[in-house]
């Protein structure tokens, strides 16, 4: 495809439009016209849309598809998006498997993972800028701030968890925003509330705990086109041990004090709160136990509100398989509600 | 006391003053001089000031103070405040018990038991202030708010529990304001954040739900002089279900609607989240979930921040005797720290 | 069918007997001749005969059964039995969809579902002959009678449970007379032996007690021709409380003394005895005790019984796969006892 | 004591009487009288009377009571019982330690020790009769009044446990024939109930199950005048299996059929119903099933019963320092009903 | 086959040998040649060797293996191996089902069971010698070894579990001489270092109870052609209660002192260590600590070498589908292991 | 004390003997004599033997005992012991609190703390020398020894734990070196029975890992007079994570590869084997589950041996009084063995 023309997206094209662009072949099916002659019929996607069709077998691409092209693969196509009476279709003029290279045109391995609904560009400068507010210790702030610039390309994109919670794309930054979030009004609603206690309950050791909390998933999780998987640290070891370490690494020669960095560590540590929710330690400051707080809220907030989402069924409770195991209540639909759906 | 002089109280008066007033007796004990003649050293104080003092053989106050005052028993004094060698005394010149009639001119049979340091007023109007502005829903607004109209004495001085957490005059507010501040701060942040859940994340009734979620401590506890007991349908019974009734008979004859309803009772319900944790249904609706974090966190925080300002060691942790069994982390004094305090 | 003849039922006909019945459809295949035409298989049951018969293409009723007919759908059928070579057939001579107006004639939509096997109507009875015999103190008789009297028509045909025991047409009934009848034994006994107590053990609060132990399954389940399922606020809120609910609403402008309406509440609530078996109170009156054993005992029993009757297996122990997850002890069968039954 | 008169009971003598009887030395404290004279004042006991008196320095006895008399120990006394100002006294005119021949006459090492209010010979008596009625195979039947038989005299005494419930003489005949009662009643409701069960519940074997279920405890506990202690067999094997033992000793030779055995070897083993609570495997028959419930609530309804008996307190409940380790509910008194008692 | 030929085994023989031997028809599968002609598909297997070859329509043994060969017998065949280009395939000359007089021959129904890699007479031999050494005791020895020559045959091919751990053919000797010389080592360890403890550890008492603490498996366990199954006894009491009852019914009359016997009995019934893990009674002397934590880690250990064993995956972890229910880590393979292996 | 004789100890020391030593104020209290006159007896004790005697109120010493000496902090003194009626006793010449530079002369403020009876120096040694045996990777085995090595010292005399087991000087050395011996004899088992296994079961792993698996300790406890202590730290982290620690900053900069050091790592983190034990990860690989079984049952095998050896009554059992919170069988003694001891 030296005659490059711009590169544009599948989902982006408009009937009629000629254009090159990245794809997954996300399903390929032998069947067989009426008069049995056997065909394939394909799908490429991208994040934003999905377009079938088939490939005669007197298609020029027909031994291609045939004995090449892989499902789970990704191509450079270059096709006319057309309206045909069975949906949309792709007449492909050029199609050849995706190359190193092409990165640097924007393909992106996991353009049609799931992802988060939030932009991780803004999520990532709100982060910052609640850092640049609440923590006022200018050493702690910079240990902090720089432990997410040295790892600012795969925060980026990293998802929470395998399964779980906020499973998808930049489902980390989403799900350490909203903790971080939650933490900062609960800890100046507490600090303000016990303003006599000794030692005063500590702002911006509490929003620091709460942007490193789950920071070991950088070690405990591989981000993949299929989503994330656990390393062998990550299983042997684990992200609560694994999120110390980075925080202990990045603290060696800055000059945050002991107290601080302790109270620090024990936040990561005592944030699942009991040993068979995976802390080795429960809370024992006032700071960890917000953490706590807000970081269980937020997942089991987002597992209720995706339940609730993706369930198939139409009744008052969703069923228990969900990632609580319970039903969530939805309500009865209004008379009329469903119509207007 | 006919010839009744204006009503101070104890810790109001300064030495040389000579007041009336009322006061708690104590302690009462007997001991003797070096040449062996049995005097009663007695207590008395109110909220704020204890005065011990000595009833020797030869006051007109013997044989009363011998035969009649009872430790634990109110009494109106005319006395003189003194500053002596031995710290202050007060030098009686009338004493009697309270009479029923003593209310009147401000006798109050709780005048001793710890309190909040919060005003009760300002917290009761706080929280109506509160309902106002998040519950936009006109017949739930006032279902909850006709419910603390309804009981607007017992709660300005309900504590929230006999032990635990929050364990003091007006507890009660000071607990569910706060369940109710954390709750309205977090419940605007997830409706807003999932704007496109369907149904929407309801913050009137999360706010409501976090008003009456303990309001069933109006039937599950006493409270007395010597703090909160429990009743007999609070030990058979229990406040969870209690509230629910409370919220029940109210609701009848309203115009609140049934769904709206049962997910209020249902946050009641489901407030403390695991059968072994008192509630017999888990959360099953994001507004019950919400509800049960933010007073999860504030009866954990409270006790926390108790156990370190009520800790009697000076180590860097307290010790496990508190409200959460466990050690809290104070840390280290800084150098001179100790002195200054 | 105008010129209607007398209403029989499927299961009572006799070969060669022509009689309208209602009969539910409950399965429809299409099958094919050895010539290769099409027709379909049909089963028309009641609950007491299945009858599955071919509809040949060439019948009157063909069109109407492949267009028409749904499997899951009650019919009211003129049909004539017949005894043929491959078992009971039906000749059918007219058929329509069941209406409304049919249930005046008999016709029930409960009628094909598994029912227990004792009369409600004998069972019934028998309760308030209890309830008669052993409740002394009126006021509280007449407040647990009343409440069966108000609820007659539905407690005649409730299940006791969605699945796991006594989950069959008037299983609720069977249950509870059965809890009832040990119920009975066991306070009379413990009455007697411990006739020194003080309070004495009171027959009437237990008998009471297990009488409406279980009655707010009648808001928490809803009776259908697929079986109980649960309502609303049967999983927000649950049967417990519910129970107590109705019982509280009956209570009021009773005579029955407070001190007894808590007792009785208390067994409501405390009916299965720990958090995680569903009682947010444990029991602490002998009233209850008696009665979460006469309970537990009685559905532990059905389950086990049931799930020897049921286990498809022919070894010594049924398999794991019954309500109790465990295997149950049948032994060994005698040799030669498999032909006598 | 050679010219031996007529040999009486302590709690059966009246002031003015002169008898010679068996006693406890239960207290023995060294006094001063108001000149500084030391004397002892002794505490004499047998089960239903405890006389306090002095042993002045200048009695017969002062030197016999400062040397020899042992706390703990029992003596034969000659002694007159005289209602002085200070209560009954005696006036000792002899006394001994007890020898061994005194059980000839009536000595009792046990007669000190609390016991069950029930006749033993009685309840024996009534648990021979139920065997006789409700186990009809004979082989069974004689397998198992032939345990008994064998134990006759450890089993009219041995108390039910060391500590918990019926823990004194003849608890454990007490709650043996409870149990079997309850299951006699249980299994034959149920066995009638379930009437068309395959194999039908047994009435002998759960009979014979429940008059069996304990009967480990003979050799688990040695009866001593302190109470119940453990041997070593029983705290490092235990009960249950001791039980099973014995049952297994005693069925050697009989014509008792293999299933039979093994159902009632399952009734012991399975009795506590879970290994937590000590039994090695949960019922998996019937019988077994009642057995367990028979037991538990009898073993519960007496502490439950013991705990309002025993409580120090007189409000509506008891405090929490009992077998059962909750409060039980009394109720309130009725006004008057204090003085009354 | 009366012209009988000296038998072999399957796995034994080379290509083009002909021999008699017996073989488990593992296998059989209705195949269609390319124009249509169906055939069969058999395999023939011994422990070592499975052979799978068609038996064409016109074969001899078309019929037979049609209608009377069933998958799951042994048959004894004559037959010739032949290695084809489809791999090993019989030529069958004479096949017939195995008879019982074949036992003679050495026919064995466990021939295809999978079976321990030790040779079984040897582990049977090193238990008796490690008795021999480590049991000074000569009525304990004589007791331990008495019981183990008693049940020879069964001991050497019984299973040690239906699953779980060590369950094929001889499991038990492997399993029970891994916790044999574990024991060993650990007690003459520590007899040494608590030199001073008193009663001092006892080996022989430890190793008594090593070699015994499954012995119940006897009576627990059925070994069939199947793997292990349960007898009746074995679910409804348990190899522990079993395992205890063959030592005391072996100890009548011999001259192992009560103590010692009771010792044993005791590491019987806590090898298990925790009620919920099976043992009704904790370790409660060095000994049976010692036994229970050289099984525990027997077992575990067999789990998890087989575990990674037999994952099907080839990751750096297996499956959580394994004995032990959780990942076992096996690593990376190194770069060009694969090809290797 | 310039006129320095020989320094010798306190519990070498014989009658009549004259020396300088240093001692631990253990007691000091007021009494009176006969007449009245107050005086004061002291005790002075160093780790084999205490003394007990008067300070007389003329004595040269009695105005410093009276104002100076401190129960609890350590003296020098030149004295002479003597044995009198009432038992050693010693004759004061001079005397004053340690100093600093005593320290030179051998004085050790632990000299009073209990310590094992095993020689710190030997244990470290044969640890030592079984890394040099068993760990043939030469990187992994210089890793390990140089924590050693590096922390020799605190490793000689630190105890295990704070309380449990092991809780005395140099008990760290006992337990971990036993742990070592236990993996080691484990190990070795396995790895050869295993032998087929892949990865192979290793043996250095194993045994580093043993030797490290409580390496935290050096940070989790502080060594004191009084016994160890938490560190803020040890509290908030704990040494599971803190070993992991020393291990990862170690193991920087040498040749020890990656899996192997995880390997490592997740021994130490797998150790106590469940969350509620305090391991956040369960043992994954054969060299964990071995360290595991090693370290417990040598922890608990220690307290069964100090139960019996501490507990203070002479019955077949001990009490629950001990780190296992269970009785331990002893056992009865022998006749006439009470006697001799």
């Amino acid at each position: 495809m030296s005659d490059a023309i711009e590169i544009t997206t599948l989902h982006e094209m408009t009937p009629g439009e000629l254009g090159d662009f990245f794809a997954l072949l996300a399903d390929k099916q032998v069947l067989a016209t009426k008069d049995g002659k056997p065909y394939y019929r394909v799908s490429f996607c991208d994040a934003g849309r999905e377009v079938s069709f088939p490939i005669w077998s007197d298609s020029t691409h027909a031994a291609a598809c045939r004995d090449e092209w892989q499902v789970g693969d990704f191509y450079k196509l270059r096709a006319e998006l057309r309206d045909s009476n069975y949906g949309m279709q792709l007449e492909i003029h050029r199609i050849r498997p995706v190359e190193e290279s092409d990165k640097q045109d924007g393909f992106d391995p996991l353009m049609c993972a799931p992802r988060s609904k939030f932009d991780p560009e803004a999520m990532y400068d709100e982060m910052m800028q609640i850092a640049e507010e609440a923590i006022e210790d200018e050493a702690l702030r910079e240990l902090v701030t720089g432990i997410y610039e040295s790892h600012r390309e795969e925060l980026l994109v990293m998802p929470a968890a395998q399964y779980n919670h906020h499973s998808y794309l930049s489902g980390y930054l989403e799900h350490v925003l909203n903790v971080t979030r939650n933490t900062r009004m609960l800890v100046e609603q507490y600090h303000q509330l016990y303003s006599d206690a000794d030692p005063s309950i500590d702002v911006g050791v509490a929003v620091a705990g709460a942007m490193l909390h789950d920071i070991g998933k950088l070690r405990e999780l591989v981000t993949g086109p299929a989503g994330a998987t656990y390393t062998a640290s990550g299983t042997l070891i684990g992200h609560i041990l694994q999120g110390r370490d980075i925080l202990r690494e990045a603290a060696v020669g800055t000059e945050v004090d002991a107290d601080t960095l302790l109270r620090l560590e024990h936040i990561i540590v005592a944030h699942q709160r009991l040993p068979e929710w995976g802390s080795p330690k429960p809370p024992m400051t006032p700071e960890a136990l917000i953490v706590h707080h807000a970081d269980d809220l937020d997942a089991k907030m987002q597992m209720m509100v995706a339940a609730i989402a993706e369930d198939p069924g139409d009744g008052e409770f969703t069923s228990k398989r969900n990632a609580l195991r319970q039903p969530i209540y939805r309500g009865k639909k209004e008379p009329g509600e469903a119509e207007e759906e």
